[in-house]
């Protein structure tokens, strides 16, 4: 049941040693999902004990250097390594093209299928699913088509509270429907609500990325009650007509968004090189939002099992 | 007289911290020179003090990934520090094509001009000349098109010898004479032999890049009497069987290479990643030719001033 991001570079344009480009690896019941792609994606995979071959899919926010220049190293590793399993690849146009290009000349004998996703950054649409998770796009506001994604952990099976099945005799066809979330005919007439009966053993947990973009108040409403939001905040606030000029985020208004969306906890990301001390952005947002950390590279942010409870 | 070479990355296939690819920075008289670009090289250079903007030239062995795919970074990271100087960048075909591809997405305003050299890998040329040096192309044995480069410091200028100019009463003109090479009518039918009267301070010095390469005697050829020689050696004499499948060379034929060069010292690099102990590849090339080395990355090998001599 991990539910886990594990960054892997949170620095804007220039990559240095130690502020390696954007890239996030989501860990979601031990299925590896990237979240960009900066130049050094891979060292930084090796380097923090991620290995390559178990990323199902790649979601790529926009088509900056400093978020997609690692996809082409990460995927001729892929092939290094003899990969079979087929990758998806979220991005807007013309993310397949740029890949394809490659692809024919670097990679011309590819062991293993990319299955391109197409991605629309004007709009929240659901673009992945499967047991465990749905994952939705984020319109993010930046210089170029940029889109964010939200991770939704999908609701756990019912459980049938402990006293019940012995209370009403219950039959499995009974107990199966129950699980569906359907109410059960008893003796005569009378009804077992399915509310009274049974309940998620957890909620779902979530976490949304959202990168690059300048503040809109919209992001909030997308990613409301999110457990874990990690915002851009290249600039700081005395730097804010920057900011707004490049199509970036301060930490006060990243901040802001934390506080609308009511999530749980903000990490802060994508700082300008032109900073020393990353605090100052950690205590600038934490004058709004107190629940904020900064995302350094190497460290894992997990977000517990929650609300458990059984009867 | 600086002439000398910083080992960015010597690492084969997927790069890992530690174990870059392939990028070599050669300084000669403070002029910096980057030879092959594999991915994370920007970084590199940031953590041993290359400044990225005095890259003047680039040149690129083959169009293999673990070669190449830092290049587009370190031209985005020249235009966002709004370089403007020209970058020279020597090749084979197609580069011309994947650098104008990736600017027109990435960097569709490139502050500098990319003066692209396209290079054959048939036959060794000279490709580069300045007033101090001169770069020659060296045929390679690969699975694609593949070329080394030569660098070759001029002769400097000629001395004359402290006595000559009181002893023979010269002038301006006839020592001006001399340092051309010319000789010099004296008095009636007396001439001063140039070869009597001046000399090179010290002898020109050299560096050369093999890589990527099987084993190829006609390499020796070319760089003979070279000072300081890469060859790389990518598999260790029990592999030589998966060195020649893959175009590649054992840390032997490297060494033999070296004698048959008489080159002054050897470096090894390119290892692969199925080798924990890279000394094994120093003790076997040092069975044929001692002075060799490692080229691990963030060492800097220097070739001082040769023969330094004055009258």
């Amino acid at each position: 049941m991990t539910f886990k991001v594990t960054i892997l570079g949170s620095g804007s344009a220039m990559p240095t040693a130690g502020k390696h480009n954007s890239a996030h690896i989501l860990n979601v019941y031990e299925q590896f999902y990237l979240i960009d792609c900066g130049e050094g994606t891979q060292i930084q995979m090796r380097k923090y004990g991620i290995n390559p071959m178990k990323i199902r899919a790649v979601f790529i926010s926009h088509l900056h250097g400093d978020h997609v220049y690692g996809l082409q190293g990460l995927i001729s590793t892929m092939n290094f390594l003899k990969r079979a399993t087929p990758l998806y690849v979220f991005g807007v146009r013309p993310l397949e093209d740029i890949l394809d290009f490659h692809i024919q000349y670097f990679e011309p004998e590819l062991n293993f299928e990319i299955i391109y996703k197409e991605i629309n950054a004007r709009s929240s649409e659901i673009i992945f699913e499967n047991k465990v998770m749905e994952v939705y796009t984020i319109p993010l506001r930046h210089r170029v088509p940029s889109s964010g994604f939200l991770f939704k952990e999908k609701h756990p099976a019912l459980n049938i509270k402990k006293n019940i099945p012995e209370k009403y005799d219950l039959t499995i066809p009974q107990m199966h429907a129950l699980k569906q979330g359907g109410d059960i005919f008893l003796q005569g007439s009378e009804i077992l609500k399915n509310t009274d009966a049974t309940y998620y053993p957890y909620s779902p947990r979530s976490y949304a990325y959202c990168s690059d973009t300048s503040y809109s108040a919209k992001v909030a409403d997308i990613v409301h009650g999110v457990d874990l939001l990690y915002h851009e905040s290249t600039y700081l606030e005395v730097d804010r007509k920057l900011a707004k000029q490049s199509g970036h985020t301060t930490a006060l208004q990243a901040a802001k968004i934390a506080e609308k969306a009511d999530a749980g906890r903000l990490l802060l990301g994508h700082f300008s090189s032109r900073y020393e001390d990353l605090e100052l952005f950690e205590s600038e947002a934490r004058t709004i939002f107190p629940n904020t950390s900064l995302a350094i590279e190497g460290e894992t942010f997990e977000i517990p099992v929650k609300n458990y409870q059984q009867f």
